[in-house]
């Protein structure tokens, strides 16, 4: 089979889904790939960067990637490799706080007037599949699976109505957060985001444009294969052009900067009796056409 | 003069104060230099990171700057070169609010119990003679000089009484804050500290050893040449100790991790008017045995 042609054709007759990775094979360092069925398409060339937060710096790392997924000759079985979180080292982790109406409804709070804005350190990220650590520190370790919006180029005082522009696309999180800090000594809401491994992301993003509608789509999370949250971002309160244009008023947004956009109905804190994650549990977290996370806590 | 053997001569008969900066030299990357009077020594060698965040994580640090420092044949005038914040790209900068007993006695709020925990982005930083924008999204830019403890080596769950072992040193920073955004929408503690520009830094670290006594060192904030804050780290409340026993229960401290110590009293907001940063203001910063920086709001 000729590899670099069928891709070619995949790629520009739109067949290739555009799902980027980034993947270690063996010892050697981090790579980008694309993923194609059960294959992940490696992205290297002399002096492309092989972290996705540098290529995004890049001019049109879309197009980039694309030519040079058509052009690659190194394919790997994704049973080979290991998926890592998609982005590694961002600038910034931005969240929203009580995003879905759903969730507030169910929690009787008000819908709030515009974003409350969270965020965690970029030392936190883990992967998809890696597990994380319940710390001695807290006792309410929560889930709330989240829609992640990945920041394609700068942003400056960007406008709600150009906000898309400045997307590259989407991935999942789990926005773990410790329950019993939240309210800490008035409010520690820094501590309560900053445990180690409290942002498993993954497994791919996947560009806006093959996402489409990024309010259309279905969130959902097990604990132990039991389903736990089943929501929808038809849900979600501020929406992400809205959170660009609040955010970029105040900070220059960053290639890979990552929007964390609020949970559904569901989390940990709501159950009768609250359920907190414990050693052992196994965290799955699924959005349509991103994919499927799996965490094991230990 | 044979700069290497005077330099060694200083190092090692201790004259050589342990002054550290990250530089550049006209159009060239950032180098990691060591202040010696009117000179910046060099500190390059093949295999040796040239930012000091990625320094810091190599075995011993502070004997190979010492080290590379005696043996160095490059010096420039400090007036040659551009002193850059120190520290670049930190994972983490944690910050301790309300954190002087003085300001808390005149604002008549209490002692807090335990630290009050907030963020900033490592964008965030600009150099410690950097202009800094006056952005449009605010209308209360105020200052706050704060002594800043650098992390010299990872720490998890680490004890008050071995926590100074994690400290590499010290710098300045002017942890500016937008306090119309403190308490919008509820509070917005993210948002008020992360507008671009609000962490100026340095103009060196000063290694723990140099400075001595973290509780002995005073604290000054000049507005346009006029004495605005005249403040002694006697009255910190939190001491860094306790500081770093309280993050690295929760979270892993890395090297180059910063934790901004609080301010004393006489920020603008406790001016009578209410005096807030506008275009053209020069704000001067001093704390002893460190130095001062100078930045223009622009």
């Amino acid at each position: 089979m000729n590899i670099a042609r069928t891709l070619s054709q995949n790629i520009f007759g739109k067949h290739l889904k555009m799902r980027i990775v980034q993947f270690k094979y063996g010892n050697d360092g981090v790579r980008i790939g694309v993923l194609n069925g059960d294959k992940v398409i490696e992205i290297s060339a002399n002096g492309v960067p092989s972290s996705l937060v540098e290529f995004l710096q890049i001019e049109n790392p879309l197009e980039k990637l694309k030519s040079l997924a058509a052009s690659s000759k190194q394919e790997y079985d994704i049973s080979k490799v290991k998926l890592l979180s998609p982005i590694t080292k961002p600038d910034k982790i931005l969240g929203v706080a009580s995003n879905y109406r759903c969730d507030c409804s169910k929690r009787n709070i008000p819908f709030p007037k515009e974003p409350t804005v969270f965020s965690k350190f970029a030392s936190v990220i883990v992967g998809p599949y890696d597990d994380i650590p319940k710390s001695i520190s807290t006792n309410a370790m929560d889930w709330e699976v989240e829609l992640v919006a990945v920041i394609g180029k700068k942003a400056q005082h960007v406008k709600a109505q150009d906000a898309m522009d400045y997307i590259f696309g989407y991935t999942i999180t789990q926005d773990l957060t410790a329950k019993d800090w939240v309210m800490r000594n008035g409010g520690q809401l820094v501590m309560c985001k900053a445990f180690d491994g409290f942002c498993p992301l993954g497994p791919c993003i996947v560009t806006k444009e093959e996402l489409g509608d990024p309010y259309d789509v279905r969130l959902k999370t097990w604990l132990n294969g039991e389903l736990k949250q089943d929501g929808h971002s038809e849900n979600m309160l501020q929406r992400i052009d809205k959170m660009v244009e609040y955010l970029s008023s105040v900070m220059t947004l960053l290639p890979g900067d990552l929007i964390l956009t609020g949970t559904p109905y569901g989390v940990g804190a709501s159950q009768i009796p609250p359920r907190y994650l414990t050693k052992g549990d196994l965290l799955e977290s699924e959005i349509d056409k991103i994919g499927k996370m799996s965490n094991r806590i230990v």
